[in-house]
């Protein structure tokens, strides 16, 4: 009986979560994608300037720094209207925001906003020659990391 | 014997649409990519504003602006990074872009551009009141229009 009634319970609580997933708010599905379209504008220019600091494509002080200016432009984008409440991982279709950012809001802040110095030291590095673009690297994947290991859940 | 022939350099012609679609270089598909992105984030923040003018959502002045900021921010990313000669579509999958894009630049310069000086007027109106959000959106509207009819192709 009681082992009955905790397969009821696991029941309906997957049932409500399936249920919170299918049916969640248009505008929420669309802030989850919007952010997923910032992380792609951000992981694209990230990998050019990367595939340069490899060598796998020519150092091009004009395209470096197109793609530090598109990366600092992705990064500096107002939180607002990404960052909705409720749109957190397991309530919203492709999530993977920790409910953590809207729970302990400061904490979160301070590692998304990382990105933009980086970002803003690349813009200088990428067009002054590969040493520095290669030097400037670090720091865009460190910031990435330290946001997501705290605040991106697993692969949905 | 005509027509068999007829039929031949068609199979032929589909085959190497398909070779040049399936193995298009990831460098293309990156680029795509991203540029389906620069769209969403547009799109998106278009949509926020239009829901305010429309009544759809309550007016904030401060949710606007950054609406505003963050469109504006998506139409100022630099093109180089972005339409790399060699996506247009059939080329790369996914690709909507007009080889004239390419092969008379200086047309698709002028029609992308538009969005830059709406999106400014957007910034200043959508932090002013209702009324002056709602007259700033036909430029917008407009200029998403003009790149469209010109330069983007039919659905894939």
């Amino acid at each position: 009986m009681t082992r009955l009634f905790g397969l009821t319970v696991t029941a309906v609580a997957v049932a409500a979560t399936a249920f919170a997933a299918s049916h969640a708010n248009p505008a929420l599905e669309g802030a989850v994608k919007a952010r997923g379209a910032q992380m792609t504008m951000i992981s694209y220019h990230t990998g050019l300037l990367g595939d340069m600091a490899k060598g796998d494509v020519p150092y091009d002080a004009a395209m470096a720094t197109a793609a530090a200016e598109n990366l600092a432009a992705a990064a500096a984008m107002k939180r607002a209207t990404l960052w909705i409440e409720g749109s957190e991982q397991g309530a919203v279709e492709g999530s993977r925001a920790k409910a953590e950012i809207w729970s302990a809001p400061a904490g979160f802040e301070e590692k998304a906003v990382a990105l933009e110095p980086a970002a803003a030291t690349m813009v200088t590095a990428a067009g002054t020659d590969l040493e520095a673009l290669r030097a400037a690297m670090g720091g865009i994947g460190g910031s990435c990391k330290g946001c997501h290991e705290a605040y991106r859940g697993p692969r949905n």
